[in-house]
């Protein structure tokens, strides 16, 4: 874990951070904000407590970046005491397979483990190799934090994503209840086994004949059988040029209301799929996050 | 007046426009960030009060965008009730003169009307035909912007700005205490006369020759003379690695000292040059200006 860069922002410090990824096979870059909190808490001072995290999954064509610069959430991570964890969205590099599509290949990581090889696909490539970003994101990257000298509370993990990332953060928490102790997120895609942009990234990942494997990866279809219990909040652009065609927010909310989860749906008035929307609506999200990670 | 895009933001609006400049002689693109308080405000409706506006002028190599989508002015703007106007940093085009330098010729106009033809310096360059910043944020825009539809206070103006956008808005303002109402600077150069950015860029642009007209555009020469008494903020990172060659703003300090000027001179532990600075305290320099817009 090499530290890239450091600036000191809203009383915390952003790092920019690049390791050696095992389970990508290449290295990856993420944004780690420490609020000022953390300063005094050193990791295993006695009687001090370390900070709970909010991990925020981007959406397509994304890096670790965009948020870090464009999101805002450093204000209010910094105003509760929470850090906020920003991976990049899939594999990189010479070595990695590519599509020159926007929504898929690089940048377009989906948050699942493919299991499409080179001789798999109509594509001819080789997805299985780099793209599981769903170990990266639930296994190695919470592995390399906590190995850290930097005071997080792993047993407080939050989770929140944009779009793509929406995706990512409803299905990976949805799977694993015990893991996360909050969620929500910005435009996320819910049903992404019946939409363009997860119909199209699941046949080449997982295969266009494995349908039943891409029910592990459609919040949807999790949401009816996760003991998931803690409130969800989502918030969703009504001018969001996405929003018909691959979003479907309702799908989501119709099974919640069903089951009696307690989701909380905002369609926000006027607001499209952007960062105008996002940082809108980021401190709003981050103070929902606080609530549950305090407890 | 040409509104290229819209978005919904913080309750509010945020536009770019694109316009014809006379005085510069190219195309122009500037932000402008419409609080919700606007809608209720139509232009020329009786008992309706038009909002003030903050003028915000960036840095070297920085365009409208920015501040935009990195500086976070909008939702301390929203809360205000105060339009957000981001111009560029110089004339561009390829009929514009430019230098491969970041700190001269096109993104870094020093907002100053240039003096030097084709034939005047060492560089052979016209830059007296389109660097005109000065009068373009003087007048046309102010101009461009008051003739639009929108419900704003042309009387209500405050300034601030970035690094060269600080130099900008502390010489604009200082030479005419009477049109703004209020001021701020993160980081700015306040001795262009005698630091190396400055002396580059006045040398092109009014000559090496012309000492004396470069006070004209020198924030500590002006704060002599100037009847500007208002209060004045600047923010300051104490890790800025321009810190001790290019801004030095104890200098303008010492000035507002010896003359009993209200100058804030804050500098921030541990912040350096970036918008990871800027973003931290930009909400405090929009509560700062609101304070003397309300007036």
């Amino acid at each position: 874990m090499e530290i890239s860069s450091e600036s000191v922002c809203c009383g915390g410090r952003q790092l920019v951070v690049t390791h050696r990824s095992s389970v990508l096979g290449c290295d990856m870059t993420f944004g780690l904000f420490l609020p000022p909190q953390i300063s005094n808490a050193e990791k295993g001072r006695v009687g001090v407590a370390p900070v709970p995290i909010l991990l925020y999954l981007s959406g397509l064509t994304c890096t670790w970046e965009n948020v870090v610069t464009k999101g805002f959430a450093q204000m209010a991570c910094a105003e509760h005491g929470i850090a906020f964890l920003s991976p990049d969205t899939s594999p990189r590099g010479d070595g990695v397979a590519d599509s020159p599509d926007y929504d898929l290949g690089q940048g377009a990581g989906f948050y699942l483990d493919a299991t499409q090889g080179a001789g798999d696909g109509e594509d001819g490539l080789d997805w299985a190799k780099n793209f599981r970003m769903r170990s990266y994101i639930e296994q190695e990257l919470p592995s390399v934090i906590g190995a850290s000298d930097f005071a997080l509370d792993m047993d407080r993990i939050g989770i929140c994503g944009h779009s793509m990332g929406g995706h990512g953060a409803l299905t990976i928490a949805l799977r694993s209840p015990q893991r996360y102790r909050s969620l929500s997120a910005f435009a996320p895609i819910v049903a992404p086994s019946r939409v363009p942009w997860g119909e199209k990234a699941f046949s080449a990942y997982l295969g266009s004949q494995n349908r039943e494997a891409w029910l592990d990866y459609d919040a949807c279809a999790l949401l009816e059988k996760t003991s998931w219990a803690r409130p969800i909040l989502i918030d969703q652009g009504d001018s969001d040029s996405f929003l018909d065609e691959q979003l479907k927010p309702h799908l989501f909310a119709e099974i919640a209301a069903r089951k009696a989860i307690a989701l909380e749906l905002r369609m926000q008035r006027g607001y499209d799929h952007s960062y105008y929307f996002i940082m809108s609506f980021m401190a709003e999200h981050v103070a929902f996050h606080a609530r549950q990670l305090r407890d």
